[in-house]
């Protein structure tokens, strides 16, 4: 069990998991990692990409990334909205959905008659008063009201400026209904397994690289992987002394995470 | 310090305070209890009104009720936005409000350029995301973010359903800020304390009648205050068995409670 530290644990690695929003691209500019993700996807590294958004499905936000020069395809992608689906068809349940328009697609396959759960994603508008209250009284008139939500973030910046995150109106209804909400996505143990279980490797074999300290790299360690924060996207410097979360290792960004890993393989 | 229990401490009482929804009326229904609220003011017990209520102004409402019948005046009205006021001015904080537009006259009289906190109150259909988002800012730009919520509901009843009520969005900005907020308004003990002061009582001369055990009859019991329930407006049987407050007494509706009073007090 000798740990090598980073980057020295590359040496030893199987599988690398890449956040994608902040990581692969920030506020609009894609150039610049591409070649990064060329060079890893040219190594003996498994590699997969791991994201909290769900405003659009996978072939959508792919696409996207694909235009801007990324080779990556939707099998690789993991995000809360597959996910959940899973869940919700291996227990049963019928969800009501307040999510954004653009992921509804994701949940096609879905029975959602007579709910008997919530789920909630980032709604941005459609986290109005009124849908709100919807998927509450949804929620109150289960005998056994049960919530997931899709991530636990705060906020996030947008062009136009912060942005209310998912993980404030699932407080809104842990709180109106006294319930906990069951989170999909990261840092959800379970959403950074599957993807370990996609890859077939062990915790300890494979590295997340990710922006968001707590969620990214904390989610990850809390399994056992190790974790990366890049300082791009939502880094902050107070990360780097955060009262219970230390990562691995801090680096400028992408490119250079990349440039070490495989530098210490010998590539 | 020998504390007679309900009925019997009606003999040491001074005075008398009552919530308004739920206790003087209840959706809707006025008639009925009134003439309590006249007997109690026919005798030598001090009264006043207290409510949570923050989607009009003391005027309107009082009004309102003197439409039902009820011998009421402004000024025997407690509600948390004037007590926000004057929480502003003592500490020359300039608000952000989101509150419902009927209640915005209360804050005529503050200075609402450059604010430097926020006030929420039960803003119904105006949390919107794009509203919660403008508080959000307000206060994530703060040095020190100060955020005073008038109440803390979770949820209240209206003919056309359950509604969510202030203090899940209150939990939303505290979660997405990290901080805490001050809650103006029942169960705040400095929100009862003003109407004691009012009355120029000690608490244990004070009765306090409500239907919200955790916020009237709690908060009241709290500030050594006694505290009736009454099985009407938000009620529910499961109160009688609550974990952390129980009632000093519960009674049918206003009208037992006053019987009882008086009856004790030689009326």
């Amino acid at each position: 069990m000798a740990d090598a530290g980073w980057p020295g644990c590359s040496k030893s690695l199987k599988g690398v998991v890449l956040d994608m929003c902040g990581v692969l691209y920030d506020s609009g500019e894609g150039d610049g990692v591409s070649p990064s993700v060329e060079a890893l996807k040219a190594s003996d590294l498994q590699l997969r990409f791991c994201t909290n958004e769900t405003q659009a499905t996978r072939e959508k936000f792919v696409a996207k990334l694909q235009r801007l020069g990324f080779d990556i395809c939707v099998s690789e992608v993991f995000s809360p909205a597959p996910a959940a689906v899973a869940v919700l068809k291996e227990r049963g349940l019928k969800p009501h959905l307040l999510v954004y328009d653009g992921v509804l697609p994701e949940f096609d396959s879905v029975d959602k008659t007579n709910p008997n759960c919530v789920v909630i994603g980032d709604a941005a508008e459609k986290f109005s008063y009124q849908n709100l209250n919807e998927a509450f009284r949804v929620l109150i008139n289960l005998e056994k009201p049960v919530l997931f939500s899709l991530g636990q973030g705060r906020y996030y910046k947008e062009t136009d400026g912060l942005k209310l995150d998912v993980g404030v109106y699932m407080k809104a209804l842990e709180y109106a209904c006294d319930l906990k909400a069951e989170v999909i996505g990261k840092p959800s143990p379970m959403f950074f397994q599957s993807v370990l279980n996609d890859m077939g490797l062990q915790p300890s074999e494979t590295l997340m690289i990710g922006d968001d300290l707590v969620n990214d790299v904390g989610g990850a360690q809390h399994c056992g992987m190790k974790g990366i924060q890049v300082r791009t996207g939502k880094y902050r410097a107070s990360d780097e002394k955060h009262p219970t979360v230390t990562a691995d290792g801090t680096v400028d960004n992408l490119a250079q995470a990349v440039d070490l890993i495989l530098g210490q393989r010998g590539h």
